[in-house]
């Protein structure tokens, strides 16, 4: 659902602007909108600043990024609770020792993680402490991925607007000698041709960053902060769930205590789920 | 009264832009402020990035949203206090089990939750965690909502300039070409003359860009806040009740200190509502 | 000292906003300012946006905003650690049951509760606890009152600026057709001139947005939340004696510990006052 | 070194500008930037809003604000710990009560609060919250300082920018009556020519916005926030220190968890003076 | 690896803004791009308001952090694990004691501090209150230095607006004087000329504005982020290891704890780095 809602976004995008670049009359896309020294200056500026601002590694976060923002469905609540009864189940027949068995077959990290270490600790201060020190470290390096996408989306028309700028002082400055060594008649007309076809051309700059900004950097900054989002929700809810486990809680009161963490319509899925 | 605030903010904001835009000589709405294309730039642009940024479910929100600003009242903090009172009266008179019967009479999906919870868990502890757990879930998914609201609110401004910066570049060159095509002896007062329509239409997606946010979803945003505002603070008189009837305070001593959530005119209210 | 500076402020204002609208030539106020449909689209709109935002009970925090920014004063932290000594004496000569005689005589609203608070609860625990919720939930009045002026004084120049974008388009469209149906000569003179005199139309709303937010919403916000920042100590000073009057402290004891909360200048005055 | 850096800035800032707005040719400042109007406008303007915006007592902070800008130094956190290290030891020579003849000859105000109220309370609890308190009133008073100044910072530029909007309006429905009374040949130079002038006497308003925000408002709001965190850190290390001398902790012991708040650097001052 | 990133971040910088403002007809640099005037009045402006806005010493960050941008590494968390579970084998085969001579061999300043605090303090209350209290101030100091360049960031694109609003009025008031004087028949192509000439000299303090805003200020302040960022997560392993071995928790016990602060990878590493 989360991947088919980008897929959509994407196309939608893609036409309206394909749309809105096209020329009618002519046939094709209106030259106009490629410039690629342009683009070199928004692309490669914001690129720069953004080297400049984070270690090679986090630079990484750009590329994950993206396949996370094309491939990645929100963790569903539902499920880490299913998981929990189940574990919480076999806790309650053949005894802690048989969950260790179970650590091999579990997909998710974060529960196999939490799982191993409910096993060494005895004490649930000290579990609780680790899955919250672990939960936090996470969510920090999730954040961190995020920034870079929010700092390249406020870099991004800030260069665009530099670029718009600098196409402004090159046109006006070679105009006014341009417009000298003609000297003749109708220079007022001329002028103000390629005046506004020079400021055509810086515009195009300001167009590049806004656009990267509002079609790619804002939007994939916002959903990794709600794949993050729904991540963490989902890490919470296992979290509580192995506390639950350690305390040794029955699986009713357990699967009572979790549903509080979903809505209605999860809630009755649950119920026809869990039977 | 919440409801029909937002009417009369929607009629008059409907007649004020009708009036901005009717020119009163011809009798007509100027045509120049329509531009399906431009509508499609401002409006395909915000929802294709908010598709980016969402998944599909989360988009649910945004209809959710509309009928939830037009159709629900916030909630009276004094039901919530009236309801816990009278549960309370009924604990008191008939003991706690009969509270389980008036589970199924209780409209308010909280009150009922937390009622059943309250049935379940005999721990104090646990009972108060676990209606914690709900309420947060419950504010997440509330101000998750919202964002999408915000979000659409700055990216149909920004899909606003850069159709305009599109129409520019557009405008620009296609102008210095037509000049160039004519060569004749007063482009200047003609080039000019395009050159202000070409502007003009330019601006109407700036126009559709901030009329969008500032009519519609920053509004929406903000009456949805206001909404989910409201039912926390029910939802935390409620809870606060729960606990108190768990704990088996009198009816007085519950309403004594239900009545601190309230201002100084709710609270005559209740006096003389519950006697 | 509070309504001086606010009145003091509104005169300046208006002689300063008079002086510049002002044709010293002519002898009266430049007509360029006064523009009703610019007007309407910018207080129109504020206004729709704002009901649309808002429910109507909330709409009341607008009128009983300006009534308080203009006729309140900020409450004395010395007033407040004045009355908390005087019924402490009150307290350690007569005992607990002589206070309740003095809650008619108490003006200050939020003492008079938490005094007969006082009397109703015999937990600590639950005295504090309630006079929290009581603060927390008019804190959150306060500040819910305060964004109504807040998000107005973002809507108005969002919609003066809309005004303007209106305006150019309508001005500009309007102009070339006007310039086709003349079509002779001095035509670019003619145009530049009504150009101009259609631009200068065009930012009347800006100029009203502008004043608007900068004149009124913003510092009424601003006045709005220094008054509530100062109640809020005076309550919390309020809190904190009714606390230690429930614990039965001693006068000198409690002075002490109050007056930890002033500054240098009104502690003196205190020990002037108390002797 | 602090009021040094001031003067410095105070100093680069004037020779900037005064160089910028220098006439080189005729020798004198240019009398453009000079425009008393302007100046009402945006210096009016912007205290006609703060007055509105806060009470006259306040106000008090702007001119505080300025002397205590230009005259205080940042505390140093190397005397709060010499001074509560040089306590301990008559503490532990001669016992508490020896401290009582110290107080008067404590300077730092705070210190002489926190220990005169040392030897008021028996109880470490209370002495604690007492500090606290004043501690966190003392910083309310002083954010309500810095936030005069911001604001100041916000509404400067924009009454700067609202000047200009009010000189372009008169301006351009000025040209256009006055264009149409010459009416003659050359009108569009001439128009041209009144329009710039007219265009950079309105745009001295920004001028000033600015100037007066980033040379004046806000680096001042900077200092403050600046000197009112050395201010805390020096507070939070005496109240810390005052404690510690309240649990009768060794000289050693209280050195060591002293120089725990300061950096290498101050720490081998430290010892250095403390031997 | 970081450094490597600012480097290619610096380089890339540099190419794209050489061959922006390259004049490749002529083959050599735009020379409009250079005005010592306009870069005194952005670069000198912004330092100015500095100045004013901090103390000297604070200052002495501009420098450290350009030092520190450029020669820094991001901590390694791995690192800081290596070495507590190599204190902690120490400890539980020679004893606390032995500890004490390790302490100089280590060049990590927050370990030895650690270290050398655990020794002195007996109770573990005390010692992690101090190493709380030095990590704050630590936090305190590094978030001190990045508010110089986020401040520095904000101040250039003011000052570079600032300057083409100065370069706008003096272009303007002279052009009207110049205008007057020629007074002869094209007028207007000349005017237009030079007020091109003139607009294109007063942008470029706005690009300066920009460039040193985005590719210098912005950057530098959130390198100094991540950098501070990496460097509290490690302080805060090396306090939680400390404190594990305060309390002799066991060599694997404390290395279980340790690894929930890491990701998948690092703990890979950390597997084949410990065994």
């Amino acid at each position: 659902m989360s991947k088919l809602a980008t897929l959509i976004g994407v196309f939608l995008g893609l036409v309206i602007l394909i749309l809105s670049m096209f020329d009618f009359e002519k046939g094709h896309l209106l030259s106009a909108f490629f410039n690629l020294q342009g683009l070199l200056v928004v692309l490669g500026g914001t690129f720069a600043a953004t080297l400049i601002n984070y270690p090679l590694n986090q630079m990484g976060c750009f590329f994950r990024g993206f396949v996370k923002v094309f491939a990645s469905e929100p963790h569903s609540e539902n499920e880490a609770i299913e998981q929990i009864i189940y574990l919480s189940h076999i806790q309650q027949k053949k005894g802690v020792l048989a969950l260790e068995k179970e650590i091999d077959l579990i997909s998710d990290k974060f529960l196999r993680f939490a799982l191993s270490e409910m096993m060494v600790y005895r004490d649930i201060e000290h579990l609780s402490t680790s899955l919250e020190n672990h939960l936090n470290s996470m969510r920090l390096r999730h954040v961190g991925c995020q920034d870079v996408f929010n700092n390249m989306a406020s870099y991004a028309p800030a260069f665009g607007m530099m670029g718009t700028v600098m196409g402004l002082i090159i046109m006006m400055t070679a105009q006014v000698s341009g417009a000298q060594s003609s000297a003749s008649g109708d220079g007022s007309g001329d002028m103000l041709s390629s005046l506004l076809q020079g400021m055509g051309l810086a515009l195009v700059t300001t167009f590049y960053g806004v656009l990267l900004a509002n079609f790619v950097f804002i939007p994939v900054a916002g959903k990794l902060k709600v794949l993050s989002d729904a991540e963490a929700l989902k890490n919470e809810i296992l979290m509580f769930g192995i506390l639950g486990l350690k305390k040794e809680q029955s699986p009713l009161l357990l699967r009572e205590s979790l549903t509080a963490f979903v809505n209605e319509k999860n809630k009755q899925k649950l119920e026809i789920s869990l039977g």
